[in-house]
């Protein structure tokens, strides 16, 4: 991604945070992470994220997800001995669109990005309105995306090993790359 | 704590929680916690809680402290073979004093509720204002106490196991007990 991208992806992260009353320090607000994943379409497939903390015991997040911005499917594989990452979605506004492994659900709100159709692979739909949450257990495939408002979710979880995650679609890649 | 205390509590930590723009279901808004640790003076030593997920691997509460309230000192101590719990406060709105163990700050912020002060033994002060975040290690003695608008405190942490709890106060029941 190029650098300012990033920082307008940031800017519009801080304005929904700010909007769903959500506090941040400067220091947070200038490292608002934006993963576009490798795949170079932020707005389609992305996410903003705020790691208030990460110990070896437990994480804590916000996610934001710009309108019909879409998490990539992907899974927490078991890591240093211990199960994979479990975590519970809280929806703080908006609402967001959660799949994960089971009955596949007949008509999905989410429109899958058609560039990546084929690594969307799991379709039983949960929906996260304010106020509802979801724990999904280690090493399950899930993705989600935001309804047409965005959407703000608080992420509580087992430790967090990020560079870990097995997305489905083998192009992704983590680590935001910056162009200068 | 009678019932209609409860009920009016809730209330008042549900008319908080809004405020700071988080929203409850309405079955988490009918079971917020209320604990008076059977002091039986709520305003000036208790606390209002809701639990959103307590697994064996993590914890994710919110906290509400009416304006002067002050939760009593405590620790959290090792149990099941693990590590006492580990818990990171941060303050959504308002404003909160915590002291844990440490160098003694001069001149506290808080005011010790008289008729408990010698169950308020660690005076190392930490503000916290929106936004910002304390990791209290395990087994570390700690208490808090809000500034004059209340405070509302998102806690995240190893999983919880309340009963267990050590306060230095011993007339404390952490077990709310609701009279009919």
């Amino acid at each position: 991604m190029k650098r300012s991208e990033v920082i307008a992806a940031q800017e519009r992260a801080r304005q929904m945070l700010a909007a769903a009353g959500i506090v941040l320090t400067s220091t947070e607000t200038a490292n608002i992470e934006v993963a576009d994943f490798g795949l170079h379409h932020l707005t389609s497939e992305g996410l903003e994220l705020v790691t208030y903390v990460n110990t070896d015991r437990y994480c804590a997040k916000e996610l934001v997800l710009f309108p019909g911005q879409t998490c990539p499917e992907h899974r927490h594989p078991p890591i240093h001995g211990q199960s994979g990452k479990q975590e519970t979605f809280r929806c703080r506004s908006g609402v967001v669109w959660l799949y994960v492994d089971g009955q596949p659900t007949p008509h999905l709100h989410a429109r899958i990005p058609e560039v990546s159709r084929a690594y969307y692979t799991v379709r039983h739909e949960i929906v996260l309105r304010a106020g509802e949450q979801y724990t999904i257990p280690p090493n399950t495939l899930h993705w989600f995306q935001a309804g047409p408002e965005g959407a703000v979710v608080s992420e509580f979880s087992s430790p967090s090993h990020d560079e870990s995650d097995v997305f489905t679609n083998p192009n992704i890649r983590r680590e935001t790359v910056i162009e200068e």
